[in-house]
């Protein structure tokens, strides 16, 4: 038994480590398709977003999540992650009030720590969504909430032994739980912010190209390289067997989704543009997030050429919606979070690694786990939007959501941070300087 | 036995993903060590050739190189890993086509993605040598080629149980087997592509410098970090004795030649180059790759010590033979990759961490060792650098293997991504618009 | 025993590697926060420090820090790493030279490796606060004895079995070790080679801008996963209890310095300052480094918000005593350094992961541990800051210290180096060609 708690403890923190690095690699994606009169601005959301998230999960989020409590909510050790526990007892000799990650072998604190990596990912997923043209507080006061509050309730119906996981939905490394959350913040986000100046116009549509594609290839590489703590590491436990699996699951499905991500590009946009290829990546990963222990490697290589060819056509149809995501993170996290989700309940296969999933569709399962799937997606869209929506909307009407006309078109840098990102290069876009707008000037439309 | 099952594969996962990592330090030390104006599709080729080798080497590769078979290629299990195995059972237990894997104990999955990740190793080393005039897709096609047959037959020889192994060729993490055949493809390109566009005039031979040390600085820490997975990974096993062992031959190598190769290029170039440093840690790297495991830490101090001084000149003499190599790759991997191969058989000391190598020149073995090095050396590139020359020339010959002139100057980026790195940044460099220059005129003859 | 000595190789391997990837952090951090005219000169100088470093301890400094020998220097085993040793064999079993690290359950080449990274970090540390104005080879010299024999000595006192360490002196991860050593050889540095040209003048402090934020950001990011390494990893075993509680001590600490100094510079200077952000994460891992095993998180939730703010003031403090420290490392690593030791004799709670330490002021163990905190402070204080004044004014009557003035206006990279960091890029700032001014004028002094 010590061996064990040893080993699944080394293996639980070198993955927790993966993914907190993955806050570099939004940072980075983040930075490098936004631009430059914005990065010091995006630089310090993402820097102080894992902060934030960290107090919110400490002081409430943990215990509201894995708290033993009702279906909805976690109830016991609410504060501080101060309730009764004898981690790394398991199972039948668990005594403590965190009973929902009873079965893992590890401390309590590195319990946390993991978890609290997760957390801190849903938050970073709203940033880019909303990036130059939000106010630094506001984002700051909504990640607070989101980790406070709105994270761990839906983590809690699925991973804190809440109605949804009673009910046999399966989301191994968090499509629902992660991906899809933070997707539906940030799309509430995106709604209740509009676009950014400039960008839907009576001429039409108008791309804004990201500042630097080194930084973003930097960021992509990154989460690539984090999302093997990310998805293997959910096991939770040094289990070779699942470990190795889900390696290459994961593997499988980022290079299926690059290559489809490419190709839809280079077909259907002219290039082979570098931009889609990153997103196509990070689909790939997020659409086998979900079921990356509960499917084999050929699924893997199917539900990531789907989800290459989806977050292009995804990006284009949000787009025409209107609804400005300057780094796709809404077709990325929502749309693959989503389809990773229902794609456990196409391909699952019982016991694959070990688990008890039962069978998808398509391999002679019936509908029965599709169906769960399918409810597991619809209700928590039916609590994080919302909720998001009311979120974002008392923040717009009390501190203020958006930053100033004047602001927004001369970059949040310097009014926000009294900074420049660059304060040594020359730009080639012209700094406006329109005396006439007024600074109290909110939000952004332009057509 | 579990345990030791449960050790290895956390220890073969760490040094995985270390080396998968190392595809962002090459990355970026390509990057920043050529234009700007090509800087999309340097990034595009690295970000894409480790999801084309997955899939050449999930495809066939895999069982090419490791696949039961004969002295020369693996015929079994040669279809998407698909062969009877049972790992992690190993030796006598083990039944299945693997058998050349068939002693470490860790299940098949990682075995495929450890070795996965050397393979693309090998592709993104080619990737630097013909930067800044290659075609997109024409590299794309010869990566899927090298890494799903030319990489595979070599690996098979030396890894797969093939003729090389049996007669007593050693080369621990890869010298011969990733870095000569990624050498010698890449030498095979740089020939057929001919050289960049303004690099070899009638004035003399002018250097291009790249257009941004901190990227290449970035990529250079990565590929120093990757090692310590590539080398003491090479394992397979958690051997506390090797990996201490090889932790430190492998950074003791690579410490004496930033500081030889810092010292050449300040006496021989006048200046402390740092480009000069990076290329010389990353020779040193090489060098010790083969011998890592079989050489002493004194003995590593003096391998690395030459391959710093090495690479300087190398670059050098590489640049005077007109074959223009814009990273050093030929210098890096080929020159040191058969310079630490032969290394081995100069400075081995027999089961120094266990293996049995028999003593190296030096040591008084005589001759012996360092005879089969040399056959290995030069069987691999009787072998890889003529099939390279072969796809390379079928290549050029078929969908066309450079960019036109007119696109080679005015930078791959936006002809072939539609896309720019940094589209805000005002450039020192003129953006030629040579519009009497035609679109069909191919390969980049100045002088 | 086996397995143990397996499970704690694996886990100082991890460990060791990510301290070894905080090199590329400081690179980034300093980098960042310095001017694009020195910045190959920063990045040559973090790359070769390792080398210089590695070569340092690997020739004397491991020997002396943990040779057996005095309370004052390590004796035995001096050179080369070259006394007897039969490690992994631990306490009553373990026969050789190197004692004071007889505890730990691994292989020497492992414990040297890990030794390393740490010793490497402290001469780090210094480049970034003499940058942009210092001879190359001069911090090559200076780095070399730092490595070889000031931080060894301090070392021997304290981790080494010296006299600190026998009255009882408690630095887990090297507060006073690491930090304050480079914090006092930085702080003599910084005083004989006086300001940077520019700096202090008629019309008062000038702040010079650095040249990159998102470098910067990018080593902030790296240097917090580090740490991660740093920390936790000082348990030199795996210990699951250990881990788990320092991971998130760590982190924690890092977490409240954000908030806190961000806060503090909106308040202070106006505006929520993303230098500042990163200086008070880097604070705040500081401040607990040296009692991450041994205090609660709760206090260390505590530390990190005292030490945020305690940043803040540190910087602008030293910057009105006319100590120009370009990056704030004095304010960041010799500040903290000495906070967080002190911290130890107010927080510790009594064997909170097991060491023995005694309770702290705030928790009922009176001034006892307290005071030999502050002796350590003051004793370490007292040898390194003068030996390091000693060595630069050495350093500075042989070689030289600084550049030429002329050189320091145009930029160290064309004269150190003949080379730019972005030769590409056009720059906002003037490239000064003062002719008039003497290559030989030494000094910055400009008020």
């Amino acid at each position: 038994m010590e061996t064990k708690v040893v080993l699944d403890t080394l293996w639980v923190a070198f993955a927790a480590l993966l993914v907190f690095f993955m806050n570099l690699g939004f940072a980075m994606v983040e930075s490098g398709f936004a631009r430059s009169k914005n990065t010091v601005n995006i630089l310090s959301k993402n820097f102080i977003v894992f902060a934030v998230s960290s107090l919110g999960f400490l002081l409430v989020g943990f215990g509201l999540m894995f708290g033993d409590g009702n279906a909805f909510v976690g109830l016991k050790g609410l504060f501080f992650v101060g309730g009764a526990d004898n981690s790394p007892a398991v199972d039948a000799a668990y005594q403590g009030v965190y009973s929902a990650l009873s079965w893992a072998s590890v401390p309590l604190w590195i319990k946390f720590f993991f978890q609290l990596a997760f957390c801190g990912t849903a938050a970073t997923i709203v940033s880019g969504a909303v990036a130059e043209r939000i106010k630094y507080i506001s984002f700051i006061v909504f990640s607070f909430i989101l980790t406070m509050f709105i994270y761990p309730v839906v983590g809690h119906w699925i991973w804190g032994g809440g109605w949804l996981s009673e009910l046999g939905f399966f989301d191994f490394a968090g499509d629902t739980v992660v991906h899809s959350i933070g997707g539906w913040a940030a799309l509430a986000g995106v709604i209740i912010l509009g676009p950014r100046y400039g960008k839907y116009t009576k001429e039409g549509i108008k791309p804004i190209p990201g500042h630097s594609l080194p930084l973003a290839t930097i960021g992509a590489f990154i989460l690539w390289f984090g999302w093997f703590g990310f998805n293997p590491g959910s096991t939770m436990a040094a289990d070779p067997g699942a470990i190795s699996h889900i390696l290459v699951t994961t593997n499988t499905a980022a290079v299926a989704a690059v290559l489809t991500a490419s190709i839809t590009s280079w077909l259907f946009l002219g290039k082979p543009d570098l931009g889609m290829s990153i997103n196509g990546c990070l689909a790939g990963l997020v659409a086998i997030t979900g079921g990356c222990a509960f499917v084999s490697v050929g699924s893997s290589l199917i539900i990531g050429a789907i989800a290459g060819v989806l977050v292009v056509f995804a990006v284009i149809i949000i787009d025409k919606a209107k609804l400005d995501d300057p780094v796709g993170a809404i077709a990325v996290h929502l749309v693959n979070g989503i389809f990773g989700t229902l794609a456990i309940g196409l391909f699952a296969q019982d016991g694959i690694t070990g688990v008890a999933t039962g069978n998808g569709l398509f391999f002679g399962g019936g509908f029965k786990l599709l169906g769960v799937q399918t409810l597991g997606v619809l209700a928590s869209g039916a609590f994080v939007f919302p909720a998001s929506l009311l979120v974002w909307f008392l923040i717009k009407k009390t501190i203020g959501l958006r930053v100033s006309l004047n602001e927004e078109i001369q970059g949040l840098d310097i009014f926000e941070h009294g900074n420049s990102a660059y304060p040594e290069f020359v730009s080639r876009k012209p700094v406006y300087h329109i005396d006439s707008v007024s600074h109290e000037s909110k939000g952004g439309k332009s057509a």
